[in-house]
């Protein structure tokens, strides 16, 4: 006990985030109870951006308008950009658009292309044309690109130099105009025509004397990204080469853009909520406190999918009701081999989709991971048979039953271990997401297999 | 079909590293099974450390030694550091510890230390003894705290400057000695003891004038992260601040290292992994192609859970066997309600647990949220209910079964609803990890509430 409170005045300037947010949310909703916008501000004035959009994602909907309207003026574009994509469609559609372009002018490019995707064209047009030319332009490019490819998260706004000046005309080109990127450990050094050379590190710009050629210092760019590799690759590089940043080229290796690893960042956290989201069957981004209605629709789709598969597991029931009527125990039983077989097939799926994910499943070992997988599933079925058999022997006072039964956990096992390894590249093959998919054909084979083999096998051995 | 190849020619110097690893194993096992190592080496040398780990990762255990050998010596220590865990600690079992030692030298500290907390205690000892005097004080503060802290995760290696200085100073003592840290935005300014004071990023003071003193550059760190901060909370806040570094200290505010955002990038993979793996209840680092019985044990765990749950629901069965001997519908029917509900109950958990993980769930909103998601399984639950009551009714003419099984369906959305809510929130408060345990508990209540629901009410209603 003393220890814990030791440790807890040690760690008194220790910020966890979590249940930061939600001291502050009760704070402000406080203050919006009593209509105190006063403090509410200075509530705010301390937080960052990002606090304050996590802020509006926590509150119910009702509350969210009001809130942002007691915002700063000078916070609103910050926090709209950090805001995620389906509260922000929905504030989008309840504040002045033509207050959105005034309050979003400060953005980066590969922000402010994000809000402008969410307006309806007519909106985002008149809010294009209200910005200057070079505005336009900059968001432009990065309009052009998919959100979910390096050109839809790069930002257009790149700190270059040409390669025939010395340090000292960087340096004094530097200190005139202070390169507005943020996390910037390298320069682009880029041909007249834009063409990317290579790149000079920060830390060597720092360190070289005054006199050196910035040719001297240009390293190549071992792996310049195209515009149109996806954002989940882009990720896969960043991880791997420890980058910071790194320079985006279109298909003729011009320079137009450059990722940033916070945007790296950002994207694995949102490829990791997919992956989670998706296993419950929600595609959407998801909101919270959206209204009622639209939570309870949003999940439909997979109840939808589940009830089609679960009544074809009964129809399977449903064969054998002679077998039942006859054997009471195969009703009471049969629920435990279909599961065995579901919690068997959805441990060799997450394996096998995590290791094709990590490139270490593919064509080159495919094989030897379908054979591995129904190899464990033969062991775990036989070690797993023996304890329901015996289970089931003793309760029903039935070794025949238990018998039965074990034959068929290890029948279900067995195709669960192969049908767990297959079913992810299957889909892959045909380019569905596994992650998605998946889990609902497997359990749907494993419940009908399940059913089946064991219902058949004592009709046909026990009831004949 | 020509658009496609099209965009493949586009692409053709575009990295696609899963597909890569593919290509590179099939080369790597075709040198080693002709005994080829001058082209295996040759093939190697054009890699990164990290993708040669992922190699060894890819490969038949029974290889990875064979290959180990080939490896060129200077390349061994960062690719033992790159390897996972269960992979290295296998591989360290084989390998001759006294050659760990010298071809780990050139290693940061931090995976120095993730490398002698896998040996055994003696051998770590020995390992330790030949080092010289400041690698063992690096390695000895990074061993002091626990691998999921940001002790554990920061490097010691920090490049350091005094506030009294100017930046003609700073700049010559970099060139003097070229800071060893990659990914360095940042120098930290501290006192004579070591206590930090603030920071100067490396953009300001390349664009600064050299008689510019450090003191007006020094920035204050808002957040200097406190080792024993848990790793997922460090990258919490890097995420949210968009940092590339940042300074740790310990409870009395001196600086003792930094942590650079790629050590962050690496831990959120880690979690991610964890995360997934943890739904299929397995808990340890797992290696893909580790020894038969190993995988198959340690996949048994969850299986003996899954075993006690299946076993609960099917006694809650068995005491409605009569119902059942009298109407065998009841056993075709009861797995869809079930099912229902653990779907539904799973959506809620998810959802749960990300709002929990997001700060957007907690204290201050938890009733909020478990009554909104008992409304949405309500809501779902009518609706769902109409129609698995019409299929029963028209299945087996039988309007009276159907509005059974309709109750069913709207009292399991309702309860999964409650207890998806109820369950993460209830873990926690018990310190124990949602993500793993949540999905069990969870779909053993909507099981056994499905069975019981369902089988009590046609015993009650129908049969009576």
């Amino acid at each position: 006990m003393s220890n814990k409170l030791n440790s807890e005045k040690r760690n008194s300037f220790h910020v966890d985030l979590v249940s930061q947010n939600q001291v502050l949310l009760q704070s402000a909703l406080n203050f919006l109870e009593e209509d105190d916008l006063l403090h509410l501000r200075k509530l705010l004035s301390a937080s960052h951006p990002s606090e304050i959009a996590d802020l509006i994602e926590t509150m119910p909907a009702a509350r969210r308008l009001e809130f942002w309207n007691a915002l700063d003026f000078s916070l609103r574009g910050e926090v709209i950009a950090q805001v995620s994509k389906k509260v922000r469609s929905n504030l989008l559609e309840q504040i002045d658009v033509r207050r959105v372009v005034t309050e979003t002018q400060n953005l980066d490019s590969d922000e402010l292309a994000d809000i402008l995707q969410e307006l309806p064209g007519k909106i985002a047009d008149e809010v294009l044309l209200s910005m200057d030319e070079q505005n336009r332009r900059r968001v432009g490019a990065a309009l052009h690109y998919p959100q979910d490819t390096a050109g839809g998260i790069m930002n257009v706004e790149v700190t270059t130099i040409r390669q025939d000046v010395d340090v000292d005309v960087v340096l004094r080109f530097l200190r005139r105009f202070t390169p507005k990127t943020h996390n910037l450990d390298q320069l682009f050094v880029v041909s007249r025509d834009n063409h990317l050379i290579g790149a000079v590190s920060l830390v060597d710009l720092v360190i070289a004397n005054p006199e050196v050629p910035i040719t001297k210092l240009t390293a190549d760019v071992e792996r310049p990204i195209l515009a149109e590799t996806k954002a989940t690759e882009v990720t896969a590089i960043f991880e791997k080469f420890d980058l910071v940043s790194a320079p985006v080229v279109d298909g003729f290796g011009k320079l137009i853009g450059a990722i940033t690893v916070d945007d790296v960042v950002d994207v694995l956290r949102a490829e990791n909520d997919k992956k989670i989201m998706s296993t419950a069957g929600i595609v959407e981004d998801y909101d919270m406190f959206a209204p009622f209605v639209a939570a309870a629709r949003q999940r439909s789709l997979w109840l939808a999918v589940n009830l089609a598969t679960a009544f074809l597991a009964a129809w399977v029931i449903g064969l054998f009701e002679g077998a039942i009527e006859k054997m009471v125990a195969l009703a009471v039983l049969m629920p435990v081999v279909a599961s065995m077989g579901g919690v068997a097939g959805m441990q060799s799926l997450t394996i096998v989709i995590r290791g094709m994910s990590l490139g270490q499943v593919g064509s080159a070992n495919s094989w030897s991971v379908i054979s591995r997988e129904i190899g464990i599933g033969f062991c775990n079925g036989c070690l797993w048979a023996i304890v329901v058999g015996m289970v089931a022997s003793l309760w029903f006072e039935d070794f025949h039953l238990g018998i039965i039964v074990a034959a068929a956990v290890v029948v279900n096992l067995v195709t669960a271990g192969f049908f767990g390894a297959v079913v992810p590249l299957f889909l892959r093959k045909i380019s569905l997401d596994p992650a998605l998919a998946g889990g609902v054909i497997l359990t749907t084979i494993t419940d009908v297999i399940g059913f089946f083999a064991f219902l058949a096998l004592a009709a046909k051995f026990l009831l004949e």
